[in-house]
This record gives C-alpha cells, sequence and structure tokens, in this order.
C-alpha cells in the first residue's frame, strides 16, 4: 500500500467544463441505464444490466469482470496501472428496490421521465444515478488526460436492495483483488439541507427475537392466572432487565467495548445543523427520548441502541378478553457502535437471557458490525478540500451513526478507511414511488467523483 | 328478615318418591323448554321464552312477572306468604349462548337428543336444565305438602350470556322485591370429579387498556432509536413497575382491602382435590407462576391477579423489521379478592400511571365487584345437609375463588349470603358444541332444590 503523506492542488478546469459541455449526452446515457429494471428482489433485469454496466466501464477503458456468487453476480470494473498512487475503491450497487406500488407513480418506474429539474426512475437515485455519476468521472478524467490520477477499483454490488447476503464472503474470499487504500460510497442522501456531507461510517446491527411460552394453550385469566406463568410477563421482566427505564441499557458488559467519542467527533457532531424543536413538532413530541441528558447526535453517534421492534401475545381485538395467552413474541434490534460486535453482544444477549428467564428462547439472524473511520484519516482532507471545488461549498462531516450498512466489510475485513459522499437529494424517495434526482447533482456527483479522485492523486507520496 | 338459630331434620322421602314417579314426564317438559331458542346475543325467542318459564311459574302457583329492563326482560316468579320462614332468593338465566359453529353439534342445538344418559341441546346445562329443575322443585314440594317450606323468590335474567349488563342497576332498582334471606344460585358445573359443592363467591374482575404513543409515525430505529421515545419501552417499565418479577402486584396500596383467609376458608382449600403435578402435565408447564411458594388454591382465592391478555404493537411478522413503532397496546384484567372494588383499584391503578407513565392513557370499561359470603354462614349447614341427603354425599365447601360473576349484586347491593349449588356435569359444554347435561343430574337438581328449601324451612326461628 502506498503511504500518502500531503497534497497538492489539482487543476480540474479542464475536467469541469468537459462535464458542462456533455451534459445532455450524460443525461441521455443515464437515462438509458435506469429504464432497464435490475430488481434483486426476483431478479427482473439483474444479468442483463450487470452486463450492461461492465460493458460501459469496458469502453472507458477499465478492465471489467461480472463476477458470480451463491447470489447475484458482483461486477467489477478497474483500472491499477500507477503503483505510486493510492487506490480507490469505488463501491455502489446495480441493484434497485422493487418498484411497487405501482399506481402510485406519476410516471412509470422505468419510462424515465423529467419534471421540475429532476429525472424520475426507480434507482435513479438508489444507486444507479450515483455510481454511474462516479463512472463518468473516470471518462472525463480519462478524457482529458488521458490517465486516471490515481488506481480505481469499482465494486457494483447486484444485492444491496435485499441485504447484501453475498457481500461478506466475497469481499472476504477477494481481500487481495479489492485491497485499497481507501473506499468511497455514493449512496444515500446529501444532508436535508442540502449539504454535502462526508460520512464516516455506520452504526451495526443485530435483530433478537425472544419468544417465550407458559401452557400449552390459552386460558381463563380467572381460573388460571396466578397459577400458570403469563408468556407475556415473563418478556415485560426480562426486558426490563435489558434496558431500564433511564435509557440504560442493562445486559451485563453491554457497554465493555464502545468507544468514546473523540473531540473531532464531538466537534462534527456539534457542527452538524439541527432544530430539537423542530424535529420534535414534526413528529408530535413532548420530549426526546431517555436519558434526557444526552446530546442529541451523541444519542446516534455515541450509544448503542436496543429498540423493540414489536411485540405481540394474546388478545388484540376490540373491548377486553379474560385470557391468559400461551405464547408471546418479541422482535428488537440493537444498533452497535465501535468497537461492538455481532457476535460478542449476542453472547452477552443469550448469557444473560439464561440468567434471567432460561425458559425464553432467543433466534437472531445475526447482522451486520459496526464501522468507523477516524476524521481525522489522511483522506479526510483531500475529500474534503475536492468536494468543495467541485461544489463550490464545505461538505459536513459526519461521524458513524444512525442506521447500518455492511461497511464494517471494507474498515473490518479489508482494514481500510472508508467514506460516505452522497450525491442523491434528501428527497430522493428511495424504496418509494417516485423516486427521482435532482439532475444538477448528477452532474455535481460527476465533477465531485472526478475531483475526488484528482485530489487523491495529487497527494504527495512518502 | 327473619333470623333463623337451629334446625331439625325435614322428613323428604315423600318428595324424592314425587320425582322418581314423574321422571319421564319431568324429561319431556325439559325437553319442551330447551327446544326454544333464547339467544341473547342476537335475541332470537327471548319474549317467547321469557313469557313460557313464567308461565310455568304461574301454572305451579307462583305469582310470575316479565319485567321489562333496558335490555332483555327479567323473570320474576314469587310465593312469600310466610313471614315466619326464611326468604330465598333462586337465580338462574333463561338466555343461552348461540349455537355456532353448527356443522359440529352431532345433533341439533334445538333439537334436544338423548345419548348415552345425557340430553344435549344448547342450554340445557347452562342454564336452563338447572332453574327448571329448581322450578320443578317447586313443584314437587308444593305437590306433596300444598305449601312451600319457605318463601321463595325466583330470578331469571335474560342477559347473563352477554355480561349481565343491566343486572345490577336492576338489581338496585329493585332492592326491596329482591330483598331475601339467601342467594342460592345453580349454574356451572360441580367438581370435576363429580362431587357436588357449595361456592362461598367469585372474585371480581377489572379490564384495563393501556395505549402508548411515542412519534405519530414508524420511525427507522437506526436513524431514531435512542432519539423518539417507544411506546412498547414505555409499556414495559409501566407493566413492570406495576407488577415485580416475583409475581407482587406493586401498584401502590394494592392489597390494602384484601381480607385474609380465615381459618375455615384454608381447610376448605385444603380439602378440594388437587395432583399438581397432573397439572403440569396436561399444560406441559415446568413450574407454576411465581411466587413459587403460594398454596395452589390460595393463589385462586386469597390473591388479585394482574393478568396480561395482550400486547401488541409494532412488527409481528415474519424475519425482522427494523421499526421504532409509534404506538402499542396491552390489555390486561385484573381478578380482585374480598373487598376490593372495582372503583378503588381503578383509581389506584389510574394515579399508579399518572405518577409512572402519564402518557400512557388507562381505558377502562369497569367490571364487577367481588363477591364473598363466609363459610360459617348460618345457612352453610342446612345447605350441606340438604345436598348430602338428596345426594347422598357429601358436598366439597368451595371459598370465593377463581372467575367472575356479577354475584356482588346480591352479596353487597342486596346484602345477603350466596350459595352457588351447581347441578351441571363438568364437563357439559356449555358456550361449545354439543351442550349437554347428564340426566341423573337433572333429576338430582330436583331434590336437591326441594332439600334445600325444606332444610332451610325447618330451621328455627328466634
Amino acid at each position: 500500500m502506498s503511504v500518502p503523506s500531503s497534497h497538492s492542488t489539482p487543476d480540474l478546469s479542464g475536467v469541469f467544463a468537459y462535464v458542462d459541455v456533455h451534459r445532455q449526452a450524460f443525461l441521455e446515457r443515464l437515462i438509458d441505464y435506469v429504464r432497464r429494471p435490475s430488481i434483486s428482489a426476483y431478479g427482473e433485469g439483474i444479468d442483463v444490466v450487470a452486463n450492461y454496466i461492465a460493458g460501459i466501464m469496458r469502453q472507458i477503458g477499465l478492465e471489467a469482470r461480472v463476477m458470480p456468487t451463491a447470489g447475484w453476480p458482483m461486477v467489477i470494473g478497474e483500472s491499477t496501472a500507477q503503483p505510486d498512487r493510492p487506490t480507490v475503491l469505488l463501491y455502489g450497487h446495480y441493484d434497485v428496490q422493487p418498484p411497487d406500488p405501482l399506481e402510485e407513480w406519476v410516471s412509470p418506474p422505468f419510462e424515465p421521465t423529467i419534471r421540475d429539474g429532476r429525472l424520475y426512475a426507480r434507482g435513479v437515485g438508489d444507486n444507479k444515478g450515483q455510481h454511474f455519476a462516479q463512472v463518468l468521472a473516470l471518462e472525463c478524467l480519462l478524457a482529458c488526460h488521458g490517465t486516471l490520477p490515481c488506481n480505481v477499483k469499482v465494486l457494483l454490488e447486484g444485492e444491496e436492495e435485499v441485504g447484501s447476503p453475498h457481500m461478506p464472503d466475497f469481499v472476504a474470499e477477494h481481500r487481495h483483488d479489492l485491497q485499497a487504500d481507501l473506499v468511497i460510497i455514493s449512496d444515500g442522501p446529501v444532508h436535508e439541507n442540502g449539504q454535502s456531507t462526508i460520512c464516516f461510517g455506520v452504526r451495526g446491527v443485530l435483530d433478537l427475537e425472544l419468544r417465550a411460552r407458559g401452557a400449552n394453550r390459552d386460558l381463563h385469566s380467572g381460573n388460571w392466572g396466578g397459577i400458570v406463568p403469563n408468556p407475556l410477563w415473563t418478556l415485560v421482566h426480562l426486558l426490563a432487565s435489558m434496558k431500564n427505564k433511564r435509557g440504560e441499557i442493562t445486559i451485563d458488559g453491554f457497554y465493555e467495548h464502545v468507544q468514546p467519542l473523540n473531540e473531532l467527533e464531538r466537534q462534527a457532531l456539534s457542527n452538524l445543523p439541527l432544530d430539537v424543536e423542530e424535529v420534535k413538532r414534526s413528529l408530535e413530541l413532548q420530549r426526546l427520548d431517555e436519558p434526557q441528558e444526552r446530546n442529541y447526535f451523541e444519542r446516534l453517534a455515541a450509544w448503542p441502541t436496543l429498540t423493540i421492534n414489536g411485540i405481540h401475545g394474546g388478545y388484540g381485538g376490540p373491548g377486553s378478553k379474560t385470557v391468559l395467552p400461551h405464547e408471546a413474541i418479541a422482535k428488537c434490534d440493537i444498533r452497535l457502535v465501535e468497537a461492538q460486535t455481532v457476535e460478542d453482544i449476542l453472547a452477552k444477549v443469550k448469557a444473560h437471557v439464561q440468567r434471567h428467564a432460561p425458559q425464553v428462547s432467543v433466534i437472531s439472524s445475526g447482522g451486520m458490525d459496526p464501522s468507523k473511520t477516524p476524521l481525522d484519516s489522511l483522506y479526510t482532507e483531500p475529500l474534503r478540500q475536492a468536494i468543495s471545488a467541485a461544489q463550490g461549498a464545505e461538505p459536513l462531516l459526519v461521524p458513524a451513526m444512525g442506521g447500518s450498512l455492511p461497511e464494517y466489510v471494507f474498515t473490518k475485513t479489508l482494514g481500510i478507511p472508508t467514506f460516505g459522499v452522497p450525491y442523491a437529494n434528501a428527497d430522493e424517495a428511495n424504496h418509494a414511488p417516485n423516486e427521482n434526482l435532482e439532475i444538477e447533482r448528477f452532474f455535481m456527483g460527476i465533477k465531485t467523483g472526478a475531483a475526488m479522485l484528482a485530489y487523491l492523486g495529487a497527494m504527495k507520496q512518502s
């Protein structure tokens, strides 16, 4: 691996002009891409689109392969001829969500339509428009300079919308081929105020199902209450033993590996736009969750969560029914922060349940480890400068927080820093009808992609 | 009210012989009664049957009235010409459960059919066969002796199977007309081992619905967990504050009015047949509910319960869903023991919720107060002796326990001791297809009814 130490300022005026000149052609090519369904949930168009995007990468001069997995294939394109430059792994996914409910689309999901400066089509924001911008950035750089400013590997997954079931194994098995100095992921939206962001990770996630049983059938509460254990009470007491009223998770050792935020992260969080009163107003909340004293963004970045997703057991119809139910289920998820792991936390949950309610079954399909890239990474500054140069405005720095993606395959399996640089508008309506991408953001994505590679390539090598 | 002080042994041989001679006629008359539907749930046949049973009471010489309520009418028959004798109020109900599911009946529900010594028909056990036996007991006594041994009021309700919505008001409004020295209720089954019972009351019941809300919509657990309160956690912590893991209800003041069992009640409970291992085996239980050290029947007689009937909120489908739900409901019932009241306990629950989770709504449709008659009532001994004389075996004495009926309208509103003396077999299948009554129990009911009145009438007046 090359070890960059500092950088000079690249001249991007030619590339930006090239993008401006080719706006119409690039937009038409994006339209040609998003009109092709590639729905991983039921496989529609997957092979066609995998080969289509591989073909486009070959046309611009990358070596491209469609690589099989036990599910839908991965597409890899690369250009790695410059051993003294950093290598960037660009991740995206060519699969899209199913378009249902079809009747809610103003224009059909696979007939891309422009309205009010936005292109409407399934997958245009999530994620075709974003990784296509990255690919076009490579095309522009090659057209203007004949070479790329650094080494590039493009990895496009075909199963992101169905939970990336084969990513962890694929990345582990191909860790040599995928080795790079950093990963850039352009997926999801910019900040809702429109500002660009650099995201430094995600929380992990782990799902849990707690199943409690009482008798072998529902019973009359008058004849059996107080005699026969009630699985709903079992779950209530078990859950209450796992998190207290103050909002503290009380599973033994749960916080053991939690890393405190550092000063840079705290600073970054405090720079994020926030209007707590507006949040409360829009969600009709009287107050935030416990503990009250926690800083808003630290709740999402510094702290793991234990969320009950659902509890179901016994009577739920109108009025009342004096039944003593015989089974009940609680579904939960745990969001993990650095350096918690799915394996360790699941073991701790199981030990806790064994200690407090051994009759309760714990079922988990596993989950995803958290991913965290240091804000003071060597690559932060060139990425920040590149985004500013392409967009004319500073990006927000967003420490690892919130939801979960299998980003740990890059930071943990490959061991390399990973940066999220989303291009889509916050109201892209991904996973919903009328998915769209602001067309200017698409062009800005091409420029940003080119600028990031140029700034990374300009880093002085030690 | 007369005050009986002791009793002599009445001669019942003539009455018992009269019953034996008229078996076939009595059975045919029962068949004629139960073939007439009187389904309170939708009113079918109610008026016809109310007038039918009033007519029968008139034929045997009672004054009988069909009295309107805001719902289905009450039928009252009486013979109260003997001011120096006790007055017995005999309660029953002429309405029956709907017969669904019809396809599971071996013979149609309103075509009474005899098989294997049982009469099959809807309502034959619950409750027509039982109060008809009481009425025939009066007929037999009058036929044999020309007068009744004590004063009798028969009260037949038409809405028992729909929760007796008008009983409390009716009894309160007619407390003078209904005044008596004791109440006898022949409903429900004898002990499952076939032994007759005298039941001294029931627990009360109160229903509760706890409704919690978080935001105004479901949210993503990764983006909002730790920020937005989760109504399922709210319910878990609220419920855990209402009853601890040891099985103790921790609502402030909850046990305040609970009366300890007296020695007679403990003795009676210890005489009840019990095979705990068989109970556990048949319900596939490893252990009984907490607290472990409680005596089996004291759980049902001495202790109130707080049963969660159901909890529903959030995701309950297959697999997992990382949702932070926005609303959740818990439905509960509380069984009350003497001298708790619905009013007091509901106020305590509301105060508790107000203190621990004021954002949770408490909804209750109310309930029924408990009913308890002392085992050392003056009437216990004559009833015990009458049952032994009619049936040739001692009855079990069953202290107030288990499920709930509006019996408090007699013990509390009227203020008079109330005794349950059921005649039906334990497998009567009430509320189910193929409801039935062992024919011998019907004849034994007539004899028992006559004997009880004879022994009560033989009590020496002070």
